[in-house]
This record gives C-alpha cells, sequence and structure tokens, in this order.
C-alpha cells in the first residue's frame, strides 16, 4: 500500500499537533508522502511586511508579494523543518515543491470572474519520479507549490495535490489517500463526534445528500473523493490527525471507496 | 566529469546575472550540482522584520528567528526559483537542503570565542543519494542550510558544503569544483583584471604566498581549494560566473590541482 497523507493548517499551526502527528507518520512502514498545506505563518508574515491578503471563496488571491511569501514559508520554512523533524524519526524524506524534478507542471489559472493571480491549475504529475523516491526509501514531503515550467512558481491548492498524486502513484499499487482534519470523519450530526460515518461510496453520499444529512462544508470533499477513488486510488480516508494509526489500521475515520 | 559549482550573493542578488549563470549552467553536458549562497535577500527581510543582524568575521550570527529567515530565504524562495528557471531551460534540477533525504549532516558549532548560534560544522554528506539523482538526470541544487539529526536545521557555509559535496562525489568520478565569483580568477595585480594566473599548484601557491603575491583575502579559498584537491577533487576553479562556459573549457578561471 502506497499512503498519500496530507495535513493541513490545524496541524501546522500547533507545534505539538505537529510533533505527534510527524511521529505518527514516521512510524508507517512502507511507502508513505506527506502534503501539506499553509496555515496561518504566511497570513502572519504577509501582515508583518504590510502585503494585504485577499481571500475570494476561501482561496488566497496570490500577487507577486503574496508568492514570494508563499514560496519562504510553505516551500521553505514549514517544509524543511518538517523534513529535519521526520529525520530526527528515523524517517528519511525529501522535501519539495511541484518545481523540484518537475514533479507537478500546472497552469496559472485563466482569469474568469475572479483574478486569482500566480495561482496553478495542475496539468501533470511526474509519478515515475516520485516512485522511484519511494523505492529508494524516501518519503517526498510535498509543499503546494507548482510551476508552469517556463520559470514561474504557482500557489496550488494542497487538497488537489494529495488528489492528484495519489491517482499519479496509483498507477505503482493500491494508494491510500488520507485527509487529515481536526473532525474524527464525517459525521451524521455535526454536533457530534461519535457520529462518525465509518464507510460511503458513491452510493450512499447520495442518498445521504439527497435526505441533506451531510454537512454543506463536506460535500466538496466528498464529491472530490468519489472522483479520486473512480480515477483509481483505492480509498479516502478523511479522518483526526491525532487518530492516523488508528486510520491505518481501518478502525477510525471515514472511508470512502468504490464499492 | 561530475561539474560541482558555488555561487553567491554577488550573482543572486542580480536577477540579469542569476538568469545568464542559469543559462551557461543548464547548458553543461553531463552530471552537475549546483550550490548557491544567500546573498542580501536574508539582511533585506531581517531588517523589514526588525530582527537585529551580527556579523563576526563575516560570518552570520544566526539566532532562532534569524535561522528562521534563512531557510525561508535560501531554501525556500531563492532555492526554489532557481529549480523553476532551470526546469524553463530544459535542466531537470531538485531543489534541497542538508536536511532533505539527510543530504547534509552537521553539527552546531561549538560555543568558543564567539557564539555563532545555530551554525553547522558539516559532518557527513549522503553522496550516495546525490549521485543516484545525477544518473536519473537530476541536477540537485543545494542552498546553503544543514541539520543535525534531531531536528535542528542549521546555517551553513556554502563555500564549505560545495567542497565537502565535490570531496565526496570524487568517488564516482573525476570532480571538478568551480567557485564563480565576480572577478576572472586570481589575480598577480588585484587592480589588473587581466593578470589571471591560469594554474596553481600547492607549489606555486606556497612561493606566491612567501612573495606576498597574494591578495590576503585570497588565501583561505586558495588554502580550501589544496586541501580540497588533495582530498580528491580533481581541479578548484575560481572564476567569474559569465564566463563559466570558458572555465569548462579551461579557457578562463584559475585552476587549483595537485600537479
Amino acid at each position: 500500500m502506497i499512503y498519500v497523507i496530507k495535513i493541513g493548517g490545524n496541524i501546522i499551526d500547533n507545534p505539538d499537533n505537529l510533533k505527534s502527528f510527524l511521529g505518527h507518520f514516521a512510524a508507517i512502514k512502507g511507502h508513505k508522502v506527506l502534503i501539506h498545506g499553509g496555515g496561518k505563518l504566511a497570513t502572519q508574515l504577509a501582515e508583518k511586511l504590510h502585503i494585504p491578503q485577499q481571500m475570494v471563496h476561501g482561496r488566497r488571491v496570490t500577487d507577486s508579494q503574496t508568492l514570494d511569501i508563499i514560496t519562504m514559508v510553505y516551500a521553505g520554512l514549514i517544509n524543511k523543518n518538517i523534513v529535519a523533524d521526520l529525520s530526527a524519526l528515523g524517517c528519511t524524506s525529501l522535501g519539495v515543491c511541484g518545481a523540484d524534478a518537475d514533479l507537478i507542471l500546472a497552469e496559472k489559472r485563466p482569469v474568469k470572474e475572479v483574478d486569482y493571480g500566480y495561482v496553478g491549475d495542475i496539468k501533470h504529475v511526474r509519478d515515475k519520479t516520485l516512485f522511484e523516491w519511494l523505492t529508494q526509501g524516501i518519503s517526498p514531503v510535498i509543499s503546494p507549490v507548482s510551476h508552469d515550467g517556463q520559470g514561474q512558481l504557482l500557489n496550488t491548492n494542497a487538497d488537489t495535490i494529495a488528489s492528484v498524486v495519489a491517482t499519479a502513484l496509483s498507477a505503482y499499487g493500491s494508494v491510500s489517500l488520507i485527509y487529515c482534519f481536526e473532525k474524527m470523519g464525517v459525521l451524521l450530526d455535526v454536533h457530534d463526534d461519535t457520529s462518525v460515518i465509518p464507510a460511503l461510496n458513491e452510493e450512499s453520499i447520495e442518498k445521504l445528500r439527497n435526505e441533506g444529512l451531510i454537512h454543506s462544508g463536506m460535500l466538496p470533499k466528498l464529491d472530490n473523493a468519489i472522483q479520486t477513488v473512480k480515477n483509481g486510488v483505492e480509498s479516502v480516508i478523511i479522518g483526526h490527525a491525532n487518530a492516523l494509526p488508528d486510520i491505518i489500521l481501518g478502525k477510525s475515520g471515514t472511508k470512502i471507496s468504490q464499492q
């Protein structure tokens, strides 16, 4: 099994959470890839440097100065500290962005209603290189920056990178894509943390959607998960970062698969 | 031949110089490694963030906040933009710091007269991984940050990294280590750019030293170069970044070798 695991700001912004998560990640046997988002550090640095930040539909509008901040914070500070921490845990990892080894080729998002600036939509993943590293015992740690192949770095959504990388790696074996977030899984009752739905597929998601039982914020994640398993990833699991060992054992989180 | 090439601030700080240099680097046939220093960007960012910087004997005292700046600027901003630019030039490269794939293990410099803070002295280079990448057609681009294997990143001198990496790679073939700087080579008369000494060895350096003919700032570089060729690197060449194609052809720069 190849594990592709994505963590976001709620883990990265909290040193204790991150440390705990990285311990669990390092302990996973076999092939594993970590994809990390950004968190609050980029926004904080932008504030200190008086570079105004604009969010549209939850996405950061990325002008040239903001791209520099993202490259510094995501591809530099966060990425390299994760790599150093994993090394101390006995896990040899390689911190990359999508420009490294031409891993993730993207195109600058076309301007429609919104000009998101230097934001990338992924066109291609160089999966062969990623898999070679895995076979060499190296776990790639990917920051959410890609490039256009013409010298331009591009801010790129980490959830999307995780999905595309998982799909590309499914050419080499079974892939489990794990999205770590702040809940134990998809909840039937958003106010009840014990109401985790253990397994979902396209049919059951459709049923819950029609009954209005899925929280609206969760719907895009589930639609993406279904698309990802249709594209060849064995399962997509949504669960709590602290529960990673149980997620790996199939005892925690919500597992979305074809069946 | 494996080329290990080091560039410093005088190239990195000038976009035109950097662009021109990267074009020459990309055009080199065969195995090549690029090691880059920092330049003024880290100092400028520190100023904007009101983090006072202290230099002792030309070295940056690196407290925790300064280490974050260095990690952001060197391992993030500079490193990833070089990689994206090289890709656009048809050169697949991989931007790393010494923590990546455990490439460069160092120890925090012991405190003697000066406490340099989070500054690393190199203990070991994982040359096998570097050479594997070279054989895969990937040119490593190394930023001057190493780690101690216990989770701590360390600011590390780029000239030293270049020398240690070149020495380690000499186990796999002939290595030429090229230090690019702002002069055409070692000058017999520091005011006359045409007075480049084409070739030096231990004996001739000793002779020039005794005659007081070598500029004092150049002596440590030459002593390091002699040590590096004694350690197995075929030649160390000191020359101008703009002259890289001629340096490769043996037509420019000062070549330091055993004979």
